[in-house]
């Protein structure tokens, strides 16, 4: 308890956008975010007061840092899960907990459960188990068809650790570098869609209505929420799913579901986070409550908040750095200029360097049409990264 | 300019809640306010990495911060006229400047200016410029009638140096104690209005619709937007005032204009504030943008943003620390109450200690019916304080 406000401090370990824009949560909450950061240059660490410096993988670092806090949630899923077996022995209130947080770490694993609860998954097999990788992967390949997907079973995110591969010979080097392996049938996807939920230790559960999400390069791009043209029985089941891993896995925070809708009609789980996820910054505008209210709420154990929509469509466009180009306006007149042509979007910058194909900011944009909604935020996203709008 | 991001630094002087909610605006800007606090335990030093501690009447200090910082602006009204006008000559662009800030720090310049400009006024006299204050103030309420209200011309807040007095007698302890003062007419108050408007030093200009003020003991109470009832001529009056004032001062940044509406119909000016205020908190919820966006886009002669009503109805209520009770719930527990009980209000704590009588936060309410909104965001208010709802 913080005394000088009578409230909890929360920590997060990790301090980039999701720990940046749960600070902002944070703050009419009457609560302060604790952040562990790698750098003070983090984007989170720019914008709080509370920053501890520390490596998230030293289990010193982690004690030192949860010492001060009265919950301990994260920004990523980097943290070994022994360190969080370790922190919640030594008393710390850890949340989402090490039992829980181990699927969104380890995708064996997380496959593995999603099996034993009945859940629709890609065809897949994990590598590691069989005696020969590459003869079980060849095996795979004949039985599902190619290509495949090869997937690290750790630290893969934004299409890092993923490779479609044709062949076993295609497989070589990923096979020689790379350890613990998953292998999966590659789906035909007609979209992507996500669920984010949350949940709080005494077993209350919220779900925001399912969102369309859109990648490029296996980054998100687009997020359509809710996502346009879903039969009410399609949002029903990828809901049921989100609620049934949220529940069996006992996840705390916020749960991100990434599904994808196949083309043959099926919907099957792709990846799980269990933090606020890029499938939910809609929500600051777009929804009662924001997913970054959310997790505060939730990790507190806390009342949960309404997930009702605040408009019939809204969109989030993810603003990714671009190659180096010296004719580009610099930033301060970019979003000077998105601010005056864009009125009716809102932007949120992380505090990030503009490094190419990283995520430094999103627009959302809200409003009736779910067509015009989504020009409106990706016009915005152009000015802001381009300078000019491109004609639109 | 904060090579960090590439964006520049707003200083702002003072810590308060005003600051708290800068900064909660400047984030997804990608600013990161840096503040001036009296304390590092002041509700924005509590929530912002980049607090200097000093002491708002020392010029050396006010030179220190503002040597880091690419615009100063201010959090209250208490920075000697004379130190900002210093920093100006130093080179430091401060926003609103010195010209401008004398209207909002001393009520005899701003009535005299008000005078000059032909903008309703209660009747009002200088105290300081009669020969002797006692027989000016007789004088003044021989003419207009007593009671009268007495003024200090600096420093009031709240309530606070505003002494309404029934004659000359009754003014002794006043007379003998304070100074500057004036005096002005006690007008009939049939409901008190605000404007607020924010100017760039560009000269673009945006005002919010009128609201009503709720006013208890000097203290703003409530906050109703748009001000319910009221006529689009009155409101027209209202707004024209404003953007005179706003413009003819040369104001920047937000300007807040209080003004009474008086039973015999008149619309005089009440009192003026330079930075965001609470007539405007309503706009967090209520408006497409927030004065304290609005704040930081002008003061950064930045383009402004859209004051369009996001809601038919707002309704802020301010939170005010009670007297001590053992028997009150602890806070976390009023605050878990009520989201739990108040999903569809909006909680805004300014980490301030409860002390009695003093703003420690605010609810706010959207919704069509105004006198809906307006009970909905008081049972809020009441559950906060008191821990239940009184019944409502």
């Amino acid at each position: 308890m913080d005394t000088r406000t009578g409230l909890p401090t929360v920590g997060m370990v990790g301090a980039g956008q999701l720990a940046r824009m749960t600070h902002t949560a944070a703050i009419p909450l009457g609560l302060s975010l604790r952040v562990l950061a790698s750098s003070p240059d983090d984007g989170a660490a720019l914008v709080t007061s509370d920053v501890e410096v520390g490596d998230h993988t030293s289990l010193d670092d982690l004690r030192r840092f949860a010492k001060t806090c009265d919950v301990v949630t994260w920004d990523h899923e980097h943290v070994p899960n022994a360190h969080i077996v370790a922190l919640a022995a030594d008393g710390v209130d850890v949340q989402p907990g090490a039992d829980a947080l181990v699927f969104a770490q380890d995708k064996t694993a997380m496959r593995t459960k999603m099996g034993e609860l009945g859940l629709p998954c890609p065809e897949w097999a994990d590598l590691e188990s069989a005696d020969d990788r590459t003869d079980a992967l060849g095996a795979f390949g004949e039985r599902v068809g190619w290509p495949v997907v090869l997937k690290a079973a750790r630290d893969g995110y934004d299409g890092k650790g993923v490779w479609v591969i044709d062949s076993v010979t295609d497989a070589a080097d990923v096979l020689a570098s790379t350890t613990p392996l998953l292998v999966e049938e590659k789906v035909a996807i007609a979209r992507e869609l996500a669920v984010d939920v949350a949940r709080s230790p005494s077993g209350e559960v919220a779900v925001w209505p399912v969102v369309e999400t859109v990648q490029r390069d296996g980054i998100c791009v687009e997020v359509l929420a809710p996502a346009p043209g879903l039969a009410a029985e399609r949002a029903a089941e990828a809901t049921g799913i989100a609620r049934t891993i949220v529940e069996a896995l006992g996840v705390t925070g916020v749960l991100a579901v990434e599904l994808f809708e196949t083309t043959d009609g099926r919907l099957v789980v792709n990846e799980l986070a269990m933090r606020p996820h890029n499938s939910g910054h809609w929500t600051i505008e777009g929804a009662r409550t924001s997913q970054f209210q959310q997790h505060l709420r939730a990790v507190l154990d806390w009342p949960l908040g309404s997930t009702e929509l605040l408009a019939p469509a809204t969109v989030m466009v993810n603003v990714l750095g671009g190659a180096e180009d010296p004719t580009r306006p610099p930033l301060d007149v970019r979003l000077r200029r998105t601010l005056a042509a864009r009125p009716d979007v809102e932007v949120h910058l992380y505090g990030k360097s503009w490094r190419p194909g990283r995520k430094v900011g999103h627009v959302t944009a809200t409003g009736e049409d779910p067509a015009e909604v989504r020009s409106r935020a990706r016009a915005a996203a152009q000015l802001l990264v381009e300078g000019d709008d491109g004609g639109s």
